[in-house]
């Protein structure tokens, strides 16, 4: 099966000029989206995993059936405002400004073993918000897994020491 | 297993007076994770379902390994401005004021049976809206499930036709 066949091109979108790769033709054929989560489970089930984290709101479509598949707890990683008990936050770089991502205080405790996972790897910018997340509660991140590699944007830069794997690349 | 016993009361959440249900202890707990979604799942199994749609965000967390354990396809429905392609829109009530979700023009065909899930069940109104726009899309609802549903709020009073299932009620 060719994953590729299943990400549409979406020209100018959300602005002039992105390309934008839409995984919602790969999630609706029930072959495809089976495949492509064992496919990213499986890539990390010989590893010792306690929790997979997964960033809002697209790694939460492709992070809970990998926490299902692997038989694993997950934890997310939210945009502000929306988890209720204490917490703590990162920043990331917008192109204009910034933003952050929360995670709850208590969801991971130190040596806690997680493997992250998220849609897409373009700048790395939310990616290495949530490492900062994970590694401020003492998480040792085993593994970083994407359904979709963006090649150009050099993501991966920022990402160096860690597991990085991922499906596709464009 | 007592699901209750991952469920986390945080009150005054998101504002002053509301008694805010925190679900991330179930989620984290890989037993009571995986018990309660083989539960939602196979409440439907023996009915014939084609995709499994779920709304934005925390409808993602239950509904894709739902759409994983039933083999079926993953359908979303989102907030403003995240769909990338032809889509349409169902507007529902906020306190003050009103918002929107969307589906996918091409998402759903007429006849496909849909079964539409998200993590809790209150008003209502996010239920009904994206009921809307399967059913303008031609789909037929087979069932919809929730992990948890607050009587008080009478949610279910604007899905009757529907066969509802919530695996608790608060």
């Amino acid at each position: 099966m060719n994953f590729n066949d299943y990400i549409r091109n979406i020209p100018d979108f959300p602005k002039e000029g992105i390309l934008f790769k839409d995984i919602t033709p790969l999630l609706k054929d029930k072959d495809a989206f089976h495949a492509v989560i064992d496919k990213m489970a499986d890539k990390f089930k010989a590893k010792k995993i306690d929790y997979v984290v997964g960033i809002e709101a697209r790694g939460f479509i492709v992070g809970t059936p990998i926490a299902y598949r692997l038989n694993r707890g997950f934890i997310p990683v939210r945009k502000p405002g929306k988890l209720p008990y204490d917490k703590i936050s990162a920043s990331y770089d917008l192109e204009y400004g910034s933003s952050e991502l929360e995670i709850h205080s208590d969801a991971i405790n130190k040596g806690d073993k997680i493997l992250l996972v998220d849609d897409l790897l373009a700048t790395g910018g939310t990616t290495k918000a949530s490492i900062d997340l994970i590694e401020k509660l003492g998480g040792d991140i085993v593994g970083i897994v994407f359904l979709l590699e963006l090649l150009d944007l050099e993501g991966r830069e920022h990402l160096k020491g860690y597991d990085v794997y991922s499906i596709l690349k464009h």
